[in-house]
């Protein structure tokens, strides 16, 4: 079967049905070209390999499976490696890709949330069975390279908008931020704050909406005051309490958006010569190990981040292995985790 | 010129002078199939590949440089993946990687010090531009599969003997040790307890041997009852912290082998209803990133764990581009972070 004599009449065209010989044909290179900018190959002039990609986004070419065989690598891809947070992702994708037989390869973004230009080439080189993202997305242009050398794609917990159909694997956010306000209204503070991750990351608002939610339910207003945003590093965490311990009426308990900002908040309590809980009460999210360790013991919303990791490499096995899964897109629960650093409010 | 003729009075064999025929005629198989061997190639049956490992090792073959391409992969092997330690090195690595277009492949070896035997044949399929180990050993059959392939091999921080000619990147333990006891000396502590890793690791023996060296140039006894060892984690901290509490005379401060430890020994003394540092004084070692945020901030030595990973790196690939440099073992210096978890003992 010949694609060209398929598509002589303009028919609209099944997305298998366009080979490397026609593509070759519109770009006006050999079919040898074509394959090896489908393969990675890196003897090929930069402008030939953009002609030749275009043609392949143009025409929907998908590479017949298993006409080139992947290596047994997995990417993981990360914005950046500055917290614990990104050990437990990667303790649970070496987990699950070690019982699979496959090496993760590791880039680091430096904080960037799409990759830089180079970055997929050398991606393609290599040929892995899949790419994980954690936390950020890639470009269109990334997204069609790979789909067309049949790589398939999962995020971990997207920042953006989690349709487009990029399988990923996220948390109930809404569920955590809604129970971690709900312990500090059992515990019947009502003055209380919260610190959000960033604007643009989903899972911030999720958060945010939950705690709105149980806020609502209370009868109790949300004041613009008491809600503060900052990225989810300690820094952030401090900055944003010492604000809110420096209002006229501060709050009695601070909901944080990660145990790292929480750490934040028990610094700025300390200059404040507040003691937590009995002055302050504190609840973070994600619950890292040293959530435990902290003075005293942090109450968060455990996110189970190795589970998460561990189920986006399932997820991107199945893909590759030319699974249609039902579901591609997947929160796993988050849970409370009461320690030490909540109590009632005290009477003023 | 052809080894099988230079050799054939018994003369001992220069490295460089055998051949890849040679093996082959020893082995009883044909040349192609020990390239495939020496590229890593999967289709050797595991039987002939052993023989020709044995032979190779046995020759001291060594692949001639250049022959075979490498890829532009670092492998990155971690015993374990447990500790914020980790992501230190992680980033270290990341960081020069980048900068020489090296992607970083992830290992992890759940806790062995070894790594497993199918380990090292996806290495050799990968032909890796340099190996990283933290922490780890190879096993001599391991070694000299990379040896003979011309992949360099450095450890970061060896748990055992820095000889035998592994190229290895450290820290000045010992003097981190004698810093961290004299800093406690200087404040008036007189029953200094210390908490050491493992043993069987090198830089634990160093560290207490620092310690030693400072009690004794103060003319003060080292009592066994306030030496005790244990892994590098939280928990032995706090089982080791809370016997040294327990004790008829207790310590007035605890010098402890990790920040990790240190945190166990925040937990203990809180358990005890101790208050660092009026109660107990606390000094760390390695300076995590979360030895700032706990409560109080943590007086530690600083191991400079990103630049050691950085320097690993260079190490290796320059050995990788073929030279040799003077120094195979580097010490990078630790320092004293003084921070508000240590304080003149109180009054007794």
């Amino acid at each position: 079967m010949s694609a060209s004599a398929d598509h002589a009449h303009g028919a609209p065209r099944p997305r298998r049905a366009v080979t490397i010989a026609r593509i070759a044909e519109r770009a006006g290179v050999s079919v040898p070209t074509v394959s090896k900018v489908i393969n990675g190959r890196s003897d090929v002039a930069a402008g030939t390999r953009e002609r030749v990609e275009a043609i392949i986004r143009e025409y929907g070419y998908q590479r017949p499976e298993k006409a080139v065989s992947t290596a047994p690598l997995l990417e993981l891809i990360f914005h950046e490696l500055e917290s614990a947070w990104a050990i437990e992702i990667i303790r649970g994708v070496e987990e699950v890709a070690r019982e699979a037989d496959l090496a993760v390869v590791l880039s680091e973004l430096q904080g960037r949330h799409t990759p830089r230009r180079g970055w997929i080439e050398g991606v393609l080189a290599r040929r892995p069975t899949g790419v994980i993202s954690v936390f950020s997305g890639l470009s269109p242009e990334q997204r069609s390279q790979l789909d067309s050398r049949g790589v398939p794609f999962v995020v971990v917990d997207p920042t953006g908008e989690p349709g487009h159909g990029t399988p990923s694997i996220g948390a109930t956010n809404w569920s955590g931020g809604l129970s971690a306000t709900r312990h500090l209204l059992d515990l019947g503070h009502r003055r209380i704050a919260v610190i959000s991750g960033p604007d643009r990351v989903l899972c911030s608002r999720a958060r945010l909406d939950g705690y709105r939610a149980a806020m609502d339910a209370a009868g109790l207003p949300v004041e613009r005051d008491l809600i503060r945003t900052g990225d989810f590093h300690v820094e952030a965490g401090f900055a944003q309490a010492r604000a809110l311990l420096a209002l006229p009426d501060p709050p009695t308990a601070i909901f944080a958006g990660s145990d790292l900002q929480a750490l934040g908040v028990y610094e700025a309590a300390r200059e404040a010569g507040l003691r937590i809980p009995d002055d302050l009460s504190v609840v973070g999210f994600d619950d890292l190990p040293v959530a435990r360790w902290v003075g005293p013991p942090l109450t968060t919303v455990r996110q189970p981040l190795v589970e998460m990791a561990g189920a986006a490499v399932r997820l991107v096995l199945a893909l590759a292995r030319g699974e249609r899964p039902e579901q591609t897109r997947l929160e796993l629960s988050t849970s409370m985790v009461v320690r030490q650093s909540t109590a009632p409010p005290r009477e003023r």
